[in-house]
């Protein structure tokens, strides 16, 4: 088969890689029915992030199993699954406890921009569409529960978003988008985008952004500051990861109120006094998808959500390299990649 | 009067000062039963934290009402009276969220360490207690309602101690022990306290620690990691304020687990990658002593807890410079003042 390796800053190569297999008896191979590009590869893409040699890539993922190892009980060939960008055994205590994502065994997800792909532990981190094989037109919005839905949802999840809440969401990425569809699902009365991107307000409304926030840094949070009589939010997701994005949400947060942040920091430094007389609850880490799949999987499959409109931009897997210029250029806001 | 004043690092003065009386018609003017030396004070005391000319001191208080202005209606003179470190108005936004000591009106008290003290914002500040005066053997247990076991408290429940939860006290300052009292307070069945010194291992114990540890830093995480099969505390109360004694507390705690932070952070920065892979939950910032105040002077005054003990030392107000002084030398824990 042919797969996606990063070679450097630009350089994404779709070339012969050998076609995976079971190694572990806890194993399953997929043969993908759609993968996708993350914002989170565009770090090592832009060369902000240093690679060490070529580097397979994609992490999210949802298609057919292929084949299973000895151990495997829970999935069985030809079952329509989703998983989690983070594999989990989902019995150590840390999985028991919410977190899978810091699962004992995780292993982060490499090599899913491909057709097919191993997963290690999948019992632990592979869910099973009830019902059988979804109709196609859902599998986009599948997709999204893997990662970039699982990942916004728990921004709005660690931001303690409440019935009723105020929320403001930072970055106007997939990632933030769907931040602003699981508030709306949580219940937020208002929810305040900031993005001054057309195609991303008019979708970050659609979501159910109440507000749209056109100004940055400490302008936004004065705006913000202004929207709310002076009191800043309930919640605050963070979806950006910048010493810049980081600062903005701190400061459009409510003394008391909750910050939860998904944007792998990159540089960000957090000065103890300051935070301490902010008041502020701070949460985030690599989303426990596996925790939400379930929930968010069966919201799909019942038209209540429709996270798949985040991909505004469908190509042939071979075509992956523009797949990452078009987001890397903000011309599209998530590719969708068909093997 | 005479009233306390900070010159310089180790100069403390008993010095005639103004007796204070009321200024503004929310104010009151309280005769003190007793005050006290805060670890806090420690910080100017020591030449850590800069002052900006001679500083009159104190913040923790409980006594009599002197005089009230002529808007205060929920306290009267004779009355005796507890309040909090921060005034507050108790009617903004930031007070009804439970946020008293981020009140838009929050002025933090000085000059406590003196017979007579201002308070302004009576109303929203100040909580007599009820059934009159109290003997005087409960004054040093009121006396800590007003910062450092409101503050202890308040890290717990910042720390999310829960029923049957594990939890660890990093801090054996008076502040760290009264936090084992309120962890067990509120269910945690095991309590970790670190602590080298004897007099305060034995008052952790006697406050509800199950266990205490002698290691610091690294070697600290590694003991609690192996005291908790691996996994870390569900609750960790960072009772310091410094950069190792805050990387001990994100340290210890479990993936998703939480730290509650009270400790003034002195230089303490937080790398946000590290952060995020923890997992953690933080929240801290100067304690809302005020929502606790009813609560903890009925828990006093019913004789269900005594924290007063963390006094170790107690001296007629006269010789406060000596009470800093055996505080600095960790001579004793924490100094009563009696005017």
């Amino acid at each position: 088969m042919k797969g996606t390796v990063l070679y450097g800053p630009g350089d994404i190569r779709f070339e012969d890689r050998e076609t995976p297999k079971i190694i572990e008896p806890t194993d399953a191979v997929l043969r993908l029915a759609a993968t996708c590009v993350c914002g989170s590869d565009l770090w090592p893409y832009r060369g902000l992030q240093p690679i060490d040699g070529p580097t397979p890539m994609g992490h999210e993922y949802c298609g057919f199993v292929e084949e299973v190892g000895s151990a495997v009980k829970s999935v069985k060939p030809g079952q329509f699954v989703v998983g989690s960008f983070a594999t989990s055994d989902n019995t150590c205590a840390h999985c028991r406890y919410g977190y899978q994502s810091s699962c004992i065994h995780r292993e982060f997800m490499l090599r899913a921009q491909a057709p097919f792909l191993r997963v290690p532990l999948a019992d632990g981190t592979l869910v099973p569409t009830p019902g059988g094989m979804p109709s196609d037109g859902l599998v986009p919005s599948l997709l999204t529960c893997s990662d970039v839905l699982g990942t916004g949802w728990f921004a709005a999840d660690a931001a303690n978003v409440k019935p009723g809440g105020t929320v403001v969401v930072v970055g106007d990425g997939a990632v933030g988008l769907l931040g602003v569809l699981s508030a709306k699902q949580m219940g937020a009365e208002r929810i305040i985008a900031i993005s001054r991107h057309e195609a991303r307000q008019k979708l970050a409304r659609e979501f159910g952004a109440t507000d749209i926030v056109a100004e940055r840094g400490d302008e936004a949070v004065a705006r913000i500051k202004d929207m709310t009589k002076g009191i800043g939010a309930d919640s605050v997701l963070e979806c950006v990861g910048t010493q810049e994005s980081m600062m903005q949400a701190v400061g459009a947060t409510r003394p008391g109120g909750y910050v939860g942040y998904v944007g792998v920091p990159h540089g960000v430094e957090l000065n103890g006094e300051q935070l301490f007389f902010t008041h502020d609850h701070l949460h985030g880490g690599p989303a426990p998808v596996r925790r939400y799949l379930p929930k968010l999987i069966d919201l799909v499959l019942n038209g209540v959500i429709n996270p798949g409109k985040v991909f505004d931009l469908t190509l042939p897997l071979d075509q992956v390299a523009e797949g990452y210029r078009a987001m890397d250029e903000r011309r599209a806001i998530k590719t969708l990649l068909r093997p």
